[in-house]
């Protein structure tokens, strides 16, 4: 995947931004995105000419391959020592009267000892490179496409089996080895699987020994990572035949998920989207069953800007991938969530992820 | 696990080390070590006699149960959003003049918006927790040695069938898969499994598609996580019959690791473990290719103090647990590294993984 176009459009951000002559990034992931590189530890320098990563003896070799192959004009100094590599990273601001660098991703003690030994003055940033890296370009969709068709495959192949006696942990890690046998790195975060009146009351449970069992609510939220990239999903279900309660709740959701769906566009804003599915939940009387926000970005992070929820400022973008998530929870009812990963487009959005979830009652297995 | 005197041994250091009234604690690992509460948002603010834990609304009733079942005396400040929880934060710290939080752990950003936020002056600390978490309590060895056994019997599992065509992936699979049966939570870092000539060259490879043949040295480094601890070891294997290089450096890596082991004992320093590992191996003429340090703490981050190589300046002392893990890696040749977790004693070290390293030859099966 080549980057280089990224390289630009920082250097317009930057040059919009501060009067820093150069900026310093010290976030892995911006790092990557930037650049291609992928080792855990590195820092990049740049102005609008040149580009310098740094980085210590492990990655040296590593950081030439992956910049060329990003279409990355850089110097790559490897430092073979921390005293070293810091001493790089001191060479390459030294020619600059200020630094930007970037102010969350960079310890209180490290700042410190940059301004003890840097002849530049550093000026803290905030999301610079966030901004331009949350929207996301055909090859980036590409994979995270990829990563969803993994996750909808596991997912069709797993759900027709929820009723067979299988524990939480065995659900998870039916769908985890199946999204790597599909050629998944490894789950895109710790799979939910959620089961019955008390763990699926929690929107982050943890997969237990707890038995699937006829009656229950079950949620599913899997995901599989592809190249750096994140897929994100939930699917819920009934075993058995749902009761009247659980079928209200299910087509609550799944209405309040659709219009989320129907809804999102570029020029919207995060606040209003959750507005459409928050108001059709609470209209129904459960507001304070839907305990969380209704999405958030996803890419080379499970979570990344924008934030969809009641506090966010962020307005949609043409290129943002978010999820639209809505759910309920409550102890002795359980619970039910239904997100798809959706990439904004000029005209709506187009939804990523497939798997079935027109009904409560999970998919029959399929006849031989 | 009951953590209530570790607050006590954080006192007291902290009562020798500053005059701040009282410290504040971000890091995620610290608090869990020191209080139990496993949420991925909090802090801490502890003085002599007082410790508040503070939080947002997820987390709120877990926070209670979780200090409650550590025996951990402490008042729960629940935010209903960011800013309540900051403010929160601003009151517990609102009763001291000066308060010393972790340089290493609060990013530039974050302090300088407490700065303007909170009363107390903020003075920065350095591993005061880290000091105390990096000597083991009996509980704590308890964990980390029933993960090592889960990874001791998935790789006795497996280590006999590395001839049977499988790919690298698919052995990381076979490993993941068993250890999770076995009980643990998951994998307790990216399972090693590195094949061949090039790629157990590479010390951190990760498992790709590549086949394992007949021929090839496979470097498997695999541990497991239970109850947030963390196991590591590796195994090397020759595929067939070794070649006499391939048997010579066997023995060479295993005579320098064994060394290492023999020689551990507290108050040894780091860098002269480090020297017994490396002396044999660069005095048969291969110390180039002992890329990396010996060893390196392991609790509840898989990399943690003492860090055990030239550079290090940390002595050993009882309830350490380390690794020993000496490797010789060259492309055209591949890798061998042998490892095993050990915890530091009055006299020399227990070892806490046991899976069979007398013969590069992987085990026959067991006969049925």
């Amino acid at each position: 995947m080549t980057t280089s176009d990224r390289v630009e459009r920082v250097r317009q951000r930057l040059a919009g931004q501060t009067d820093a002559g150069a900026l310093l990034v010290s976030d892995l992931t911006n790092i990557r995105w930037l650049t291609g590189f992928t080792g855990s530890n590195g820092w990049v320098v740049m102005d609008q000419e040149r580009l310098v990563l740094v980085t210590d003896g492990r990655y040296g070799q590593q950081a030439q391959q992956q910049l060329a192959a990003a279409g990355v004009q850089a110097d790559v100094l490897v430092g073979a020592s921390g005293a070293e590599t810091t001493a790089h990273l001191a060479g390459a601001t030294g020619g600059y009267r200020s630094v930007a660098f970037e102010g969350a991703h960079v310890s209180f003690q490290q700042h410190a000892s940059w301004v003890a030994l840097f002849a530049a003055t550093l000026v803290p940033t905030s999301g610079i490179i966030e901004a331009e890296r949350r929207v996301k370009d055909a090859g980036e969709i590409a994979v995270i496409a990829e990563a969803c068709r993994i996750a909808d495959r596991a997912l069709a192949e797993v759900a027709p089996r929820l009723g067979d006696g299988f524990t939480e942990a065995q659900v998870r890690n039916l769908l985890e080895v199946r999204m790597r046998e599909l050629g998944a790195v490894g789950p895109s975060y710790e799979t939910i699987v959620a089961t019955g009146p008390v763990n699926s009351a929690l929107p982050h449970h943890r997969p237990s020994d707890t038995l699937i069992e006829v009656g229950h609510t079950v949620i599913i939220d899997v995901g599989a990572l592809v190249d750096g990239y994140h897929s994100d999903m939930t699917r819920s279900f009934v075993i058995g035949e749902p009761t009247a309660l659980q079928r209200e709740l299910y087509d609550l959701v799944s209405a309040a998920q659709a219009a989320g769906l129907a809804a999102v566009s570029a020029g919207m804003s995060v606040k209003e989207l959750d507005g459409v599915c928050r108001g059709i939940i609470g209209a129904a009387g459960y507001g304070e069953w839907f305990t969380h926000g209704t999405g958030h970005g996803v890419g080379l992070l499970i979570h990344e800007d924008p934030f969809v929820n009641r506090a966010g400022d962020a307005t949609l973008q043409v290129g943002d991938v978010v999820t639209v998530e809505p759910g309920v929870y409550r102890e002795g009812f359980g619970g039910i969530r239904i997100e798809d990963l959706v990439v904004v487009t000029s005209d709506g959005c187009r939804v990523l992820t497939s798997a079935p979830k027109e009904s409560p009652c999970p998919p029959s297995p399929p006849t031989t």
